[in-house]
């Protein structure tokens, strides 16, 4: 049956939290696909091409998955995949709630897909792409919080 | 005593979720002011005269529902109606902290205005103006989540 | 329209939290009628004879205020007093929860009964019976959050 | 890779609510093995006999859902069960919080274990069976919160 | 050992709320330094200038306690301050998750600094300077929120 | 000043969670007195005697830790030590509002006294007495989540 799973995020950039979830997706399914969400109204630090590039990087020693961009309704992008289920990572009450109304929105337009929520390692569960930014923005060094090229990508882009 | 009530929003655009509160009110009170906020700072997507020609539509069906922009302070629009008690819809926790911080300042500006909550129908819920406006963006049909002349608004102003 | 309501609770002591919904709740409505639940299976440590009488001299003071137990289902409570609203008072989250279980529950139930909530004062959101008589136990002195009467009532019925 | 998952819990009784999580799973997975937890220090309404005998009349027309009993760790269930999944319902925050304690804590006892969590359909997010026990033993007919051959089961235990 | 302490924040404007949190760190710290961010990005109403001075005027009672402006990580401020703690306060649940991350975060950057989370007075549980900057520009006299000399400020501010 | 603190709690038995609140406490004041609440009223696993020994155990590490029972109200013993302040772990929302509610109601009864929170280390965040114990009692091995020396004591007093 359901034998591929698709994880849409925006990745801005991605976190050692996300990279939890997908190794997490991977031993579930043949084959997970990380789905790139374009995001242009939530204005991305990094362009579609950067993110879809750190992904891969680090994603790179895991055989079943592959990244790639994608644009419009999640949904949508489920039923290109050919798959009845969309992953995603819970970390705290606030994400719940969000993603509670997401998928119940996605299942009103469409009700033959399901969203399947995992819990990210406890260790990473503080993490948020968001406040990561606003971190190195300030001058810290985020090593341990995202993987190192990410954390030098990151400090390029937001020392100067 | 209290006869008629208020139920201020910003309504960019109605959903069934607000129908459904206006419907309860409507029930229980003499007569239901719909107060809709300009709230300019939010930048909403229709302009005042759109959302109240909307909610006029919406409610139509209701005698003792009356729909009118207002500017400024709540308690003030409650004490211009002559009433003692707003209404607000609760749906998730999430609003839960945003109405508490609401009633209760209210209340500090004036302690003889109650502001009272319904629950929304568990249907709708999940219905947030803001991500609806999200997923017609991103090409959604959401004929099921409000009114189908207001989805139909929806997509003439964000598929351009 | 609705010119009467149901505030139901164990109220087992009252404090001045449930004291301060039932002032609002009087301002509101022309007659306020406080249904005392037998609550068997939560086994209150006053009977709902004390429970009553504890209601009976908190609220000496509201003329429109009635005090009387009940036994059976609110919403069945709620029709035999010939009202459609049940007021609650939230303060916490926690609340929120059960309170929305109880309030959809009900609508279930019967779907023109409607469950209202109002804030209790930021002064009294902390309160609970629970805690109040675990404090109690321990040998404190509550005159600060319950009525002086119920203080000594407790310390009576704890202290032993 | 995962073709079968297990989907624990006490179901004293079971309700609407897990109905749509089951057949949620039964469209995902090849097998769904439905595991009642004997759960004595729960001090269940329902004997483990028949809690899993209304299971299986509930779910008679899902070919590929099998109910059997089960007593100690889940883990060691799954493990039985040779699945490397375990089917929760998330319905309200209350549940996160305690679904997260025990998926990190599984995860801690064994890490080659997944919870993954589905979301309630909205119609039936507020049902717990704990509210449903109290209604009726207050005189409810739950007819529209659990299958009719249960109301009936419930009303004959709680009625005494 | 930690003989003083830092309370960090944006501080636009000071509330009673904060003020509250000032006076209980300076009653069990020898001397409390309050550290107002610069916070460009969160685009502050106040310069830093001026929110400094407001402070400054609001804290002139309590003498072990010292105003000053900062900019880059809270960390690293307090290793300036050779202080080990960070003081924060704590009114809501929204504050938690947000305070929670923070706290982690920062002790990912540094583990010899704690944050340490007071409670602030149930009174002022509800302040939040965004909704009072909101109340402010729609007419509201905030004199009961924020000392009179910042209500007035913010009023001449805002009223434009 | 606030050169001494109390860690109150019932210690049923003590984790990992714990033993890292006492160690960052130990960090911050001369002194941390261990207060561990007889707490009959819980009906706790261990007695009085045993959880003290635990806690004496592991903490033998730590030079400025001093464990010792307490009967009464928390204010009451804080004074009978010479405190101010009482130090709380905060691991989970749920833990926030009771934490809360605790805090403000030691607050009424004097004001002297400051409750301070800490967060626990995101890898015992999960951690629960309760749950421990439900999952001892099932079987498992719980070595990851507490001292092993009181596993053992565990697994003897949960395996008859």
């Amino acid at each position: 049956m359901t034998r591929q799973t698709i994880y849409p995020g925006t990745f801005d950039p991605v976190t050692y939290g996300h990279l939890d979830i997908i190794e997490r997706a991977s031993n579930l399914y043949d084959k997970v696909f990380i789905g790139v969400a374009h995001s242009v109204e939530k204005k991305p630090l990094f362009s579609i091409k950067e993110r879809v590039e750190m992904l891969k990087k680090a994603t790179a020693h895991l055989d079943n998955v592959e990244v790639e961009g994608f644009k419009g309704l999640v949904i949508e992008y489920a039923k290109k995949k050919k798959t009845r289920v969309i992953i995603r990572g819970l970390r705290m009450i606030s994400d719940f709630e969000y993603e509670f109304q997401m998928a119940l929105t996605n299942r009103k337009l469409d009700d033959k897909i399901e969203t399947i929520f995992m819990m990210t390692n406890e260790s990473f569960s503080y993490l948020s792409s968001k406040l990561i930014k606003e971190t190195v923005s300030l001058g810290a060094d985020v090593r341990s919080l995202v993987p190192p090229f990410v954390a030098d990508k990151l400090k390029k882009k937001l020392s100067k």
